[in-house]
């Protein structure tokens, strides 16, 4: 890698004629200072009066970097030049910021913040930053994460097209299903679920409700007691500084255009929103600009993956390890997760209703609990639900890059998806056929690091989470069993009293 | 209350000279027409060529509204003057429009959106619409609406300064309290609740949370189980259809700035979230302008009340009488209100966890449940939680006004509330150290008109509601209780084993 700077400081006033010799001397010891005998990593090649301003220029090479150079250098000569002249540097300005990096060609044009263009030669990449970069940005390393930032997307351009890895490590006993109906059409039609007017989204009645609690009470009798989890109540807005530490802001592998966003109003006062009401009352219509500009910009969102505002319980704290591994699950509540498309029935939709279960503990604690609760999970479909399902170890592109192999990821860091046969919509042979109804990961020290959560012994704190929607459970369950109750199985029948009384209509 | 309208009908051409006869003619016979002999409503005074155009003057007294008249002056002569004169009337075009109507003069002024000012004189207020009110609105209502918002803010300045109207109707035994500390404080000494990073949010950890479930478990046996109540799951974003007709978006009796609004992506495609996350990757910052251009408009918000969204499960049916009374209720994820300054600990906040009871039924039915209902809280007070609370009849200005009184009110529509005492705030004779934990609303016919929902039997339909938050319940019991669980009422303790193991951090 090799960078070039152009920059100015900015003085506070000019600097007389013989000013140039004295700046010879400076880039002389600078370049001593800054880079040794030879000069093997870079060198200020130029120091010298330019109107009121000095100009200067520098080099960079390999992890050289030529801005960090020139904030060096601003502190190198701040004192001298107001000693000697009375002069002093009021800014730095950047003219011009070239990085040049081996590089294939992309396939699809790269676009980066702050970068004017990108151009392509000889197996090389010149980025060619915008000089106006906001300093600050500079400081905290900015330029540093574009770099980063360039590497990754090229990256992603050469893996990205790679599918997932994805590959079957159990399918269970195949059943005699003789069902082939759209379940969500079952239950409209039987009153259980009805849409509202928003766009993917259904109201639960009591029967289905009553399958929910079913389903919850399985999950405490398998899971919960015999592991010894408890329920805890995660938030459901997720401010911004979550999704920050959670990494799903950058946006790169998950998808930030699936998120709700929340505004909370600037005031509560009424007299404040009286105009907004007003205008409703009279046209009954609300004024979509007026209402934006009462609002205060987004401040975070609604809960996406349910697990991420968990750690708000546990950051900055140092964790005795006597009370570890903790273990807990939140079902309070609905997450989000704005559906294109794909959105289909109960089985996709933007408000959606599930189990999360978190454990953390050291790693052995959570390699085993991870374990413990993929033969739980196991149980639940193959004896409780009896349906046909299988397990799918998932490795995302950017693991696999870095040299995990599918070995590794069986007993450490990595992703169990939990896929149902779904019987009307074709073939066991079709992928299309078979659905996610639940996940379990391992995930390591990622979460810890980020929320700095350490444990007294200062072992690593790990963590794995399980997620699955009743949505998915439900429909699931009905796509293989129907509706007739002769037709459930055993065991979840035992569960099974009676559905509630509903409404009927004329 | 009087009207005067001056307006014009935009013509396709200009009119022969000998129009103007042809329209004094057209004056008379509409007069008579619209007017009637006499003419008590009101007159056409004016309407003759003007330029190209036909101006018009129309007063109308009481009842009568210019608007209406003009539009059907419109429709009587389009037919005629096409015939007549080969010309169009291409629009309409208000040019002034007054209403006089019999006002004291507020203390504070009045605005009103599409007025552009109001005159005070002689025990009157003459409101001077602006003309360019968009005449589709006009069509659909607009005039009558901004008449009537006048009154009700000149009304509200009269009524509005006065409280509520609260009765206490019952007071339990008086208790020998001896504890005094703010529950908060203790609770998150002991660790059982966290703030997060955003303003007035708690995450809940396994104690709260395990005694959150055992006020589940009460409210079922005293209430849901006896009195044959099911679970349902009421939706947790409203679209605005719905606070449309719930009533909230009219927002002056409710407050519209307590809402949290929702928006979406405009679009999920990740290249069009692209850049924003890159800035995000690079800055650590986010950039919200470009985030807001990234959003479609809030098309909705977060729970406020609960219970609205239920409506949308009955919305537009007519229910067989047969399955009514229908019971349900939902403690399915919090509710958001947009606290000011008046938040305080887990007692006041913007993520709240409720129970909400909804039951619809004939007039009858409601109101036995509704007794029903009251003399199961008092007993889960009383006799379970073992609190000191008081009973109170809430009367909202706006029924006051409408002459319900409060005999009519304990029978019939209106609020009780259930207030604890909350020892820690100071003596039981300031209403300060007083607070709401739940409240119990006979609604009688409102949502089932407004979501049109019909009986078989063409019976009206009526609905209750009765809302509290686990919060409120919590840190009731702890302000009178305190921490000690040998000091806690013996029923409450038969639904207590232990405290499940939570975390100890160093």
């Amino acid at each position: 890698m090799e960078s070039y700077l152009k920059a100015q400081f900015i003085l506070s006033a000019p600097l007389p004629p013989e000013a140039n010799n004295y700046l010879s001397d400076v880039m002389e010891r600078a370049n001593q200072r800054f880079f040794g005998e030879g000069g093997k990593l870079g060198k200020i090649t130029e120091l010298k009066v330019d109107n009121n301003n000095i100009s200067i220029t520098i080099d960079c090479k390999g992890k050289g970097q030529p801005h960090y150079i020139l904030f060096r250098l601003r502190k190198f000569m701040r004192t001298e030049i107001g000693k000697k002249f009375r002069v002093g540097i009021r800014e730095i300005k950047f003219e011009e910021y070239i990085i040049t990096l081996p590089s294939e060609v992309p396939s699809k044009e790269i676009k980066i913040p702050f970068v004017k263009k990108i151009e392509y030669k000889s197996q090389n990449a010149c980025i060619y930053l915008d000089p106006k970069i906001n300093l600050d940005f500079v400081e905290k390393g900015a330029i540093e994460r574009i770099v980063g930032l360039f590497k990754t997307k090229l990256e992603m351009q050469k893996y990205g097209a790679k599918k997932e890895h994805h590959k079957i490590v159990y399918t269970s006993e195949k059943k005699d299903i003789s069902f082939r109906e759209d379940p969500t059409k079952i239950m409209v039609k039987l009153g259980w679920i009805r849409r509202t007017s928003y766009r993917n989204q259904w109201i639960w009645g009591p029967e289905i409700t009553y399958l929910a609690n079913i389903i919850k009470k399985i999950w405490l009798d398998v899971v919960y007691k015999p592991l010894e989890f408890y329920e805890m109540l995660f938030p459901k807005y997720v401010p911004f500084d979550v999704w920050k530490k959670s990494g799903h802001l950058k946006g790169l592998y998950q998808g930030s255009g699936e998120f709700y966003f929340v505004s909370p109003p600037k005031t509560r006062d009424p007299a404040f929103w009286e105009d907004l009401c007003d205008y409703y009352v009279i046209t009954k219509e609300i004024d979509h600009n007026l209402l934006l500009s009462k609002l205060a910009p987004p401040q975070g969102g609604l809960s996406y993956a349910q697990c991420p505002p968990f750690w708000q319980f546990v950051e900055g704290k140092t964790i005795d390890i006597k009370s570890l591994p903790f273990k807990v699950y939140d079902w309070n509540g609905p997450t989000y997760r704005y559906e294109s498309g794909g959105a289909h029935g109960l089985e996709r939709v933007d408000e959606l209703h599930r189990i999360e279960t978190l454990f953390i503990g050291t790693k052995d604690q959570v390699l085993e609990l991870g374990q413990a609760i993929r033969d739980k999970i196991k149980y639940i479909y193959e004896t409780v639900f009896e349906i046909e399902f299988r397990e799918v170890i998932v490795i995302p592109w950017w693991i696999e890059q870095e040299g995990r192999h599918e070995a590794d990821l069986a007993k450490d860091i990595g992703t169990f998806d939990y896929e149902a046969y779904i019987p009307y919509k074709g073939k066991r042979e079709d992928n299309k056929s078979w659905e996610e109804i639940q996940n379990l990961s391992i995930i390591g020290t990622k979460y810890p690091k980020a929320f700095t959560v350490k444990i007294s012994t200062g072992e690593e704190l790990w963590s794995g989470c399980a997620g699955g929607s009743f949505e998915r459970a439900i429909t699931t369950f009905i796509a293989q069993h129907g509706v007739n109750i002769d037709d459930w199985p055993e065991m979840f029948l035992k569960y099974f009293k009676d559905f509630p009384q509903s409404l009927k209509f004329c």
